[in-house]
């Protein structure tokens, strides 16, 4: 087995026959937000192009290294796998999956070898012969009311999954700020309740479902260490300014 | 509970100040083929335009039945929740959540309630002011190297993802209290400050960070109309209690 790299490196994305060099470029600007840079061009109408570049942006360097090719064996050559996207799920074809498993299959493989993902032209997809030539046909599951996804939001979906299917891991641990301990939320609605009780806003003898409502209410928030102090702080201000009346 | 209905269509994709109609065009498109159909516009910058036209497609109709406001409060009102779309993950923001996860809290609570997604203009994203409106912020997991994603691509995959999570969803509805709606929360938040400034804990001419902080906690809780309820109650009899010694 060969040793494991970036699975993303060993991805090509290939573009059959396709019109419009604004899809060209607007899928090499997807495919560099996702991570992907192989792009590989079987007989463009136009290409390269301005309207390419254009719509690139600052993903023109996955253009000028974009594989033109007269054929698309010649396109496929050295991928171990070749997976075709299609908007029809038609019943004389391979194993039709949706784009998540198919993601999650094809990164597991493009570990150590190399992947192709084939999209078709604008107006005519992938031609029957074409998609034999594909182990897997993936299907993007649009509305049945309108299935016509552009071919460049189509390399879209697949990146983005592709790329969500390197990313086994939850959320990474600088997003989780410091949490105020439970015994500090504890003297909080303890405290909270003392207040609420000094401004009659709370009536011991009848309390009803006052704090349970307040603590559910707090118990979704996680309070996080500042926020503990701010509340703190708010109280202690009630209780300053309300003390002489009450008192 | 209010009926269950198909979340998709409580779901609105809010594009805020917009500069390039091709980008509305191409967003249009995006939702339609994922079964969205609502689109608002904050102050975009041409609209309608033959260009919006072009790219949209047969979603011409999801054009013609766009929203536009003059400002982003007229694009919330009457939606429980606004998550905003960014590719920054700063410090201090509401939870960042990653789109998949995002999309599967989303089309719980558009079950029975509306939801607004905000995406900000194409140069500057979503300002802070627009950030601090919003419960949730969700991130696309760009590469870092280029994070670059075109704004109607953002709205094709968050489409795609609150699709997926539709065609994942337990059949049943699952029991969403009712939120407070956005307008009713601002207006807590202003009462607030009000009455924070009064009792002196907040100080006008040096506000630091306080209210930015105090939203971000109650972004977290998405408050309830209860709740909301209960906080407003608390707030008057503060004001009761500190008017004679203040005024």
């Amino acid at each position: 087995m060969k040793n494991t790299v970036n699975p993303l490196s060993n991805i090509r994305i290939v573009m059959d026959h396709t019109s419009h060099p604004g899809n060209i470029g607007s899928a090499a600007r997807a495919m560099k937000t996702m991570g992907l840079n192989r792009l590989y061009l079987v007989e463009p109408q136009r290409f390269p192009d301005a309207e390419a570049d254009a719509l690139a942006c600052d993903a023109r360097d996955v253009l000028e290294q974009a594989q033109v090719h007269a054929t698309l064996d010649q396109a496929l050559s050295g991928s171990v796998i070749a997976a075709g996207l299609t908007a029809r799920r038609r019943g004389l074809q391979n194993p039709c999956l949706d784009v998540r498993e198919a993601a999650r299959r094809l990164i597991e493989v493009a570990a150590t070898q190399e992947v192709a993902l084939l999209f078709g032209n604008e107006t005519y997809g992938l031609s029957n012969a074409e998609l034999a030539r594909c182990q897997y046909v993936i299907a993007i599951p649009t509305d049945s009311a309108y299935t016509s996804l552009n071919v460049a939001s189509a390399v879209q979906i697949m990146s983005y999954e592709l790329r969500m299917a390197t990313l086994t891991a939850p959320n990474s641990p600088t997003d989780t700020a410091e949490m105020a301990p439970l015994e500090d939320i504890e003297f909080f609605y303890q405290r909270l309740e003392e207040t609420l009780t000094r401004i009659q806003f709370l009536d011991p003898a009848h309390p009803k479902r006052l704090m349970p409502r307040i603590r559910r209410m707090f118990a979704r928030t996680q309070l996080e260490k500042e926020e503990f102090s701010i509340l703190m702080g708010i109280i202690k201000q009630i209780n300053l300014f309300t003390k002489s009346k009450v008192d």
